[in-house]
């Protein structure tokens, strides 16, 4: 049976990618007690990351929202194995933290993390509504152009 | 009857500001069991950042002090409202986020940040002490020069 | 008594450092209920900064990824004084944020990041297994390359 989560989902046309593993000696995710801190994610699209660069140079606003967008869906992803596959047990998006690849005279970095948090809120509504933190960074891994973690509160 | 935290507040001479909305589709905080988080806060001052630019650079280090202070208060202010307008629910700091905007060479992030740590302490004391990671960023949201966030634990 | 954790800090051959007072007006950890938040830590040695520079610049790889170690060495130092002494009080380590100083153009941060991830699963096993966001930036405090922060369980 299919969740309300999962509902919305289909609705909005999104289908979560199947966890890929870390590239590195660490989890996709770590639970303690209700909390679920999920590993800062890239936008990677069935293995590839599909945008690379800085955000305001080669990367624009508008692209660089597409990718905090998909990494967020990474994210959620994850969050979905760490709910045994049911994503009704999320209770709060409580906090996301959003980097920003740019260069130092960037400022639109609250634009470009609005690709996630739109999203979060699409999917779980009030529940969806999270703090926050945004800053730009000179690099990230592999050269992304955003990476999104997330910390959740399940039941 | 104003609590302890507000006449601690009026002794040092601070007004803590009406919370300001978030620039972006977020909250300015979330609360998961008794911890609360904080989004992160540029220095705002009646809705305009009051200090732009990079520390080390057009900033000095003592106005990047003042900007972490007023990333606090703005912190405090959101806080102060997670509590249902009663500070004396903060059990205890847990932790403080700083981003202080610089260029590569810079060193003295340490320094500036304790305009957050100092008021912190001033304002709760020994529940004031808290743990800390102070980073460098090349580029904030809205050109702010610091940006701080925070993590409370409230009863 | 030595604890499990103790021994298998001897089988590997490391000890972990007195913990050094913070370098500024905060504390080394914070406890709130089972979680431990630990400040973000430079790869101090003897009181002295072992690594400075830019990864990728005059700091390589191999070396970034020692440092990284070091950071969490110190962590661990923090952490088992957060713990009494006593290590095999140490549920699960929940998250490590990990800061590398490197220029815009750098890639490797997985990479050097490792040398963390790997003590910390050495050291802990499954435990170990943390959930983990890595970033680039441009500069930290003291011009230390890495910067390794810690949140863990404790029971």
């Amino acid at each position: 049976m299919a969740g309300q989560i999962d509902a919305k989902l289909a609705e909005i046309g999104l289908s979560l990618p199947a966890p890929m593993p870390p590239i590195a000696n660490y989890v996709p995710y770590a639970v303690s007690g209700k909390l679920v801190a999920v590993s800062g994610q890239v936008p990677a699209i069935d293995g590839r990351i599909g945008w690379t660069g800085k955000v305001g140079g080669t990367v624009s606003v508008e692209e660089g929202q597409a990718a905090a967008r998909q990494c967020l869906v990474n994210v959620l992803g994850h969050l979905k194995a760490a709910c045994g596959g049911d994503l009704d047990r999320v209770v709060r998006v409580v906090r996301l933290g959003g980097f920003i690849a740019a260069a130092p005279e960037f400022t639109a970095h609250a634009q470009v993390m609005n690709g996630a948090s739109d999203l979060a809120v699409a999917v779980f509504g009030d529940a969806g509504r999270h703090a926050r933190t945004t800053i730009g960074v000179p690099s990230l891994p592999a050269d992304a152009a955003v990476e999104v973690e997330g910390l959740f509160e399940i039941d």
